[in-house]
């Protein structure tokens, strides 16, 4: 299918790559997209895809080009649109910019209309090539391509703790295991995610906010500012719904959907919705929320591509046991909080044979800590 | 009192230090020295310590430079001997040779003797310089200056956990937690360790045998083959002397040393003794060994530079209450154990106040597992 792919291929394509990454807090729901147009080795348009309903990349980079554009060569890291949506399809844009051939690092992730965008090229005389830097370019947008191709969000879980596996003592006390560098990069974890998922006693105990705040994002001004611009849904698991109507969270900038295990008629339910959150009714078994349910949900309904769960030891427990987890992040504290403080995971297992296994993707030290990403994939093992 | 250093002083000091590491595993009880004798900008002899009784590096270094080493500057990372030890005082071999120039990385750290050598090199008109890359230097024997500076070993405790903080599911089961990089890493820790310590219950229950196994250490044949020729001294801590003779420890190559709290002349010492392991008797509280006594007196009648303990729960969280941790190596495996799990420590903490805050100082991936290296050194803090 992809053709040889020359060095000039492959950094025009690396660039195009950077270039999606502009869009990393605020293209969503859509995907983060890079384009460079190239006319006789010399790149004579650039663009990015920002927002949902503003230009695509390839818009962009042809209206930087212009004229250029005839004969050139563009370098998409997504698969060219083929439809109507929000705005007019880019295959047609390329078509009618009489650019000569379209490389791709990867085709559209939704199987319905995978290689669409590419026939709709060819048709019109363009040479076309895609998988160049493939791995990379799904990489970029792990959750949209999650949600295309599984029906269900590319779910992050985050838990801070200490060397020996705590996050706060037995008495609950845990303010300040992981420092500001830390807690600066959950923000961007954050601002990233469409949804921040955790359980009702975090917001009611840690009076969690789950907000992302622009003076903590660690990132220049403008870029601060645009990616705070686009709060994630909170989405809260209170299964007898024991939020109240005044919990802070309920007026803060964007949206909260509280998933119960009550019916939705429940007179708790009718006053939370009374507030502007919407309540969603996903009894599963024990009269508790059914977890797998609700984040699929938020897949289908709520357009999720990374969804963030940040919450105590036993909603992280079910997440895991449920086999809802693609990727934990963990910041490691240098600290020791002993062995009667409280453990990462509720997770009471017999056997080694039980074990939990993950795959270690990065290590970062961030200030005096540690982060750890591990993929929960059994298939990547 | 050190003079401005040129860069080349740099650049040959950092030479004499990478010799110094090839007595990594074989000079102990002596300290880990290199030196470099230049003259005219060429390095005219190079020498390092390699076996205690053997030639010191100042002597080899000396022999290859031969009559090079008239008007020469020797470039040593520590300063050399002055007085008669096995080997006759380097000051006096380099007065001999007619070097005009000593610089040294540090000093001798033993107080009682510290600046002798350089005073002897003075007296007889060489120029004399140190704490050049002094840091460097005392990062290689940082046992020898503990025990020279503090009188106690440089102890490290290593322990191999999950991600979770836990070392065998509540049965005990506890095999394979970490992978074979890891483990050649700890044969690694041993055979540079003058000694290993444990609590009788790993002998016992995990059949540890403490040694230096020549095949495991992932070192070059040779290297490999002199590293374990010296097997550490094993020290077990058992209150109670419950180590049966028949441990197969007992007949293993290199000494034991068995810590109790029962008198010397108990019928189970004097039978263990007979085995040809050394019984020390040191009473603490609580009818157990005096832990900090034992360390200590590792420093005193053994020589002992770096101590390695390898433990359960109960040792480990003893030896970090007591203070006697210098350093912490922790092994970690990218798996779960889950919460029913066992502990790396017994530390039973109440408040954040309490907690044992440590410095991460470097950050590894042997094959699929990270080793994690952090100074418990409050002073370092």
């Amino acid at each position: 299918m992809s053709a040889g792919f020359t060095a000039d291929d492959h950094r025009w394509m690396a660039r195009a790559l950077q270039l999606a990454q502009q869009g990393l807090f605020t293209t969503d729901p859509n995907p983060r997209v890079g384009c460079v147009i190239v006319n006789a080795d010399e790149c004579v348009g650039e663009g990015a895809h920002l927002k949902a309903g503003e230009p695509h990349a390839e818009v962009h980079a042809l209206r930087a080009a212009g004229e250029r554009a005839r004969g050139a060569t563009a370098y998409v890291t997504l698969e060219p649109c083929s439809h109507q949506g929000k705005t007019p399809p880019c295959a047609n844009a390329l078509v009618e910019a009489g650019v000569a051939r379209v490389v791709c690092a990867m085709q559209d992730p939704n199987p319905l209309v995978a290689g669409r965008g590419l026939a709709r090229l060819e048709a019109a005389g363009i040479l076309t090539a895609h998988g160049l830097l493939e791995a990379q370019a799904r990489a970029v947008n792990p959750g949209f391509i999650s949600r295309m191709e599984l029906g269900r969000p590319y779910t992050r879980l985050k838990l801070a703790s200490s060397l020996d596996g705590r996050t706060a003592m037995q008495s609950g006390e845990s303010q300040w295991i992981t420092g500001a560098a830390a807690r600066s990069d959950v923000q961007r974890l954050r601002a990233r995610s469409s949804a921040v998922l955790t359980g009702v006693d975090t917001v009611l105990i840690d009076n969690a906010s789950l907000t992302v705040r622009e003076s903590q994002l660690g990132l220049p001004a403008e870029e601060a500012r645009r990616a705070a611009e686009r709060q994630p849904l909170r989405v809260v698991v209170d299964s007898r719904l024991r939020l109240p109507v005044s919990a802070p969270m309920l007026s803060l900038p964007g949206s909260t959907l509280i998933a119960t295990s009550r019916a939705e008629h429940d007179p708790a339910a009718i006053a939370l919705s009374a507030t502007g959150a919407q309540v969603l009714s996903l009894p599963g078994a024990d009269q508790r929320v059914d977890l797998a349910a609700l984040v699929s949900w938020l897949a289908r309904h709520a357009e999720c591509n990374e969804l963030l769960i940040e919450c105590g030891a036993t909603l992280a427990g079910s997440a895991l046991r449920l086999g809802l987890v693609d990727e934990l992040v963990l910041y490691m504290a240098p600290t020791l909080l002993g062995s009667s403080a409280r453990p990462l995971f509720n997770l009471p297992l017999e056997e080694m044979a039980q074990q939990y296994r993950l795959q270690l993707t990065d290590t970062r030290q961030l200030g005096d800590d540690l982060r750890l990403t591990l993929s929960c994939r059994q298939e990547e093992h």
